[in-house]
């Protein structure tokens, strides 16, 4: 039997990296998780046990700490380029993946600040041919809006048990990518896609989870025009209305059970159309 | 062989209640976690399979929901007090306990929200002998301080490796549980409470996390004269400093690594003294 | 305002410690995480930031790798005493507590293992005037018998809405300790113990989660006369019984959600009566 | 501004469904998460939220519930096709994708059982165009050996501190998925797929955790000619050599610390090779 290596890539994942600034009062603290991912012509290394071309993961892992020292890290997307760049000139490397989760924390004094939550901003640079591709994102937003969110009209079969519904509660954990064009780099405008999502789905008028997702993919095109494409994944944390006429108590939309599981997807790309 | 049930205790965990106050506008969204547990007079349902004063879990579960449609639920601690006068009045009982964690939301708008984060609020309510016992807290509020910490003075053994230092990173996970007084129930001042320990946090001069956490439990009980004690738990996230001379770098106390484990762990009980 | 310091302790927690015996042929693999914790007059620490008194939890570390290079490990019970009467003997130590939990291998090869599961072997050994209580046991062992468990009999008030049944699903994660009376070291015991429990649980006629847990309780004291007594805490992963009816089809008993939350806990202690 | 939603899917997941066999005896345990997601002519729903064609992700989980009353689930593939077969009959669907965690038990007695770990079986059914594609595999396979692993002979730059060994612990959790050629449907071919990839990791002569995984992927690859290619992730899940040195003990690769971050991930894709 033959068999063949048809695509490999290795690196280094869970590189946990806080940088405190302390030139300046008050401090700034930067909390990343850093991932590094080759891919190239290692083949020998799979096949025939070869690490002449086989860059030490933990060498990946003291490169990102020398890296952070040198860099100023002002924005995770400026650090991860940086840090494909060095890996491509790497032997044998034709692709370089740094992925950067960044935990942010709020400041409460000068040298003191609170974790802001569960909320991680991502970056994940791909790095080919000396070009950047370059996606930014966040996931674990947790939002909830109380009304203005129905689900109607849908087909019915014989699995179909469902009443429709004008008015339930739609929660959600947000999980977007956005895809910056090639050259475009004023990655502060992080904060305005941020707000152009969150703000969308407070005020939309939801016929389904699908239409609100649109919505706050066109949102966040519309934030800047830097960003190419949105990829946006909403599972629906269900809240349930609690049945309670076996005690004798209406329940007018006001006390549910939030489940886990199971839940709805949704997920979508919206794409900048050229015009 | 001869055995006896020497202590026994059954309940219901994890219920999980979302309320939605309608009736105002903006809408108010409470999410809590609750869970019942009872003690009592119920040998002969380990024993015998008796299960004539066995209430089911199930129906502590419905009581929830139920009461929860009734009760206006403004404090999580009321709620609780609620419930356990209502199954201390079952047949056996001798002492409920209702714990509840509430998972607070921020407002968006009128009726949208965004979680808060990790950090979860807790109450738990000891009920015996018609009397409440109120404990509340609060676990998963992160902090970290990037000055004014210190470690030195500590004796040193055949084991100790370990360098003195004056200015370190300080980070943790504050867990909290305040005792109120009998009697007491302004709910309200956990807000207080909380500020007072937070701020304690950020502008000790701490020699240890031992004098930081007493400093905190100090400022909870001057926040609030209706707190008799507080227990404190605070893991040490340990942020390691890296050594970056291999690569001809220094490290001015700039960059770290975050680890999970292993993580000192310091815990402490201050309680207000009479006089 | 006065306060005090009314309890206090402090330690390292999360120590990661894998043992390799290498001596003989096959190799053994020893994997532990170690919790190490002192109790005693520390009061200074907290309440001056005076650190001549405070062992470093870096030190603690540092002692459990260094003892465990020189101690065999038969037992997690001997290596945690060996543990504890050392850092008894530190100034103003009143209480040492090292609580160790154990992950088992299964042997693949002479030199290789697969993880056995979630299951986890447990012991604390609580140190005090040169004597130590060793309490051992087992969490996360996940069990589900598919007969032999009902439900009924028990009191409906107004909140009731669960039926009675004579055959359910019970499954349920086993958290089991048991305190070994002083001087008794067998701790190969455990495995006797262990599978008397299992046993039980699995040809138990089950009236009720409470009466199967006390025979196991009861089976647990059976299997070793050196245990004084055991502590069972057994949540109900509830199965809930898919209504299909919607669907034109019955459900014999067959086709189950399983569910997280909210779930029943149950726990009690069966101590050995003298007779 | 214009925009496009370029692609979508959407469906139910966490679908937990336990079948129990009661028709023979000893019965026999099925338990499973199921996901159901589809693809197709959906836009509307998204852009203009006209939900005519948009099944809801609560009749997808009926349904999975339904076809359990009906199909044996001898195998969770063949399950998984009956059900995109099902799904791919509705109106607008291009693709459907059901993708199913097996969670094994271990037989206890005839009617009872234990979790058997937290490995857990995979598999992903492509359903387009009236072809089923069938990927099925594993996750939570975690191993270690103890000896036969080396990572030496790799390039060194500025930033590399780490030392050459011939002698090393080597642990993983593998992550294994496996493509069967079109029509094939002997699934039962899971165990021997495993057993050959387990028997490699154990017996491998390993440079590399690269050269082990391609190792594996050509047993895998020669255990079942039904499978067309091997996909396989391995986190490297370091064992660190504790320094005795200050303590004035060696250390012979006897007490190792197990760290969880970072990690090494190694991932390689194995393809038949056409002869």
């Amino acid at each position: 039997m033959a068999s063949a290596l048809t695509w490999n890539r290795y690196g280094k994942s869970g590189i946990r990296l806080v940088k405190v600034r302390r030139a300046g009062d008050p401090h700034e603290v930067v909390d990343l998780t850093v991932d590094v991912a080759l891919e190239g012509a290692f083949d020998n290394v799979y096949t025939d046990g070869d690490n002449r071309a086989c860059l030490a993961t933990d060498t990946m892992k003291n490169t990102v700490y020398a890296f952070a020292r040198v860099e100023p890290i002002d924005h995770a997307e400026t650090f991860a380029v940086k840090l494909a760049e060095h890996f491509s000139e790497k032997p044998g490397v034709s692709l370089v993946r740094i992925a950067i989760d960044e935990h942010p924390w709020t400041r409460l004094q000068a040298h003191a600040f609170a974790r802001a939550g569960e909320e991680v901003w991502t970056t994940a640079v791909s790095y080919k041919d000396d070009k950047a591709e370059v996606v930014s994102g966040l996931r674990g937003l947790v939002v909830l809006k109380t009304t203005d969110s129905a689900f109607s009209g849908f087909p019915r079969d014989r699995f179909t048990t469902l009443p429709e519904t004008r008015d339930r509660i739609l929660a959600t954990s947000i999980t977007a990518a956005w895809t910056y064009a090639e050259g475009f780099d004023d990655y502060a405008k992080r904060a305005a896609i941020r707000t152009a999502m969150i703000d969308t789905f407070a005020s939309h008028k939801s016929e389904s989870v699908q239409q609100t997702l649109y919505a706050m993919g066109e949102a966040a095109l519309a934030a800047c025009s830097g960003v190419t494409d949105v990829r946006l994944s909403l599972p629906n944390r269900h809240h349930l209305l609690v049945d309670l006429s076996p005690f004798g108590l209406d329940n007018p939309n006001e006390i549910f059970v939030a489940t886990d599981q199971p839940y709805g997807l949704i997920e979508a790309r919206i794409t900048r159309a050229l015009g």
